[in-house]
């Protein structure tokens, strides 16, 4: 099985889901958008009081209360992909090389604020 | 090659992509995090005057943006993911269990506001 | 007393709130600033499955809860910007008047969209 | 000049900001929670990538960049107090209260994770 039927198959069932529960309505992306946010901000809340070397060193309940924060923005994210009909595995790479030349090697290196400049 | 390949080989691309800038330092799960809503708050830009109905019409030039925001959230959930060791597509599929059982057909049929009731 | 008192009174009563319990350490901008968005989350989640004209004629429990998410979001404005120095009612007036320009009424009359070209 | 009165002018000039530029319509408790959260984002960005050492000591240029964010969110909250009619001032005193009894003292010197209980 390719990956690409992977990705079809878990937006599927997230279809499904969402079907079965007649909550289709509710999923516009505008609505949708804003639950990834929230979701977001539920793994933010993870780490806002631990120092940068703590968020490496999870304890493994605070791990497993990640794991599934990361599963909620990821849900969300590929029922927003499904809905606006976009492959994120194919728009990732090309992603990827806009910031290969956005961010060449030897400009940034060591840099990571380099990328705020793209605002 | 199978989907877990596929994941594997876009977080490989993105290790590489941070290690050649000397950014592993900078991508503390902390900040990947932060970095992760950021992303996520570009996406909800797109959507926050429209309406719903327009949210799910967007015009070619709105939606290649969107893709992108799609792609960069995408991006630091896979590095993210990476850097705590986790299975994205499995633990999606655990946490889809447990909404199955949380979120009964029956008693949330159209009402999508039922999911608040986690908090 | 003045309103920049009572901004005084406010952020003097977070100092303290913070201090007996040995926060400081941990109010750094940076964690603040996740604190904040972490709250503007709780908020955005009273609303995602509402429709526009559902969200300005909320239910008296909601409002009360929509409140106190108002309130932690202010908190920890306030907070941040004594952390910082900065006077927040001033600076408001200052970034009025700079939308004041950027967005003159005859060109974007009716069009908040207008809003997204200040990227 | 009481300070109710200061944020009732505040208040009463982002009304007229948008009313002179018909964005009432748009501004709905709900796309303003997205505003919001958009805005503390920004916020976010200027911090993602510095430690928390380097956020405690800004150089004058991101300082201030950083205080028209603060100002941002700051209009977007009292843009939505004034919808929804609630006193930022005296809310924020009612939850600093209800902070102090759940979080006392004795229990939670030194410990700032002890808020994540409140989930």
């Amino acid at each position: 099985m390719t990956q690409q039927n992977e990705f079809q198959r878990l937006a599927e069932r997230l279809r499904e889901f969402a079907n079965q529960r007649v909550w289709e309505p509710f999923h516009s992306p505008k609505n949708l958008s804003m639950a990834l946010i929230v979701e977001a901000a539920e793994l933010v809340e993870h780490f806002q009081w631990l120092t940068e070397q703590e968020s490496r060193e999870l304890d493994a309940e605070t791990l497993t209360q990640v794991e599934l924060e990361l599963a909620d923005i990821f849900i969300y994210l590929v029922r927003l992909a499904d809905q606006l009909n976009v492959d994120l595995v194919s728009t990732a790479y090309k992603k990827i090389e806009l910031n290969e030349r956005k961010y060449p090697v030897e400009q940034v290196r060591g840099k990571a604020q380099a990328r705020q400049a793209h605002k």
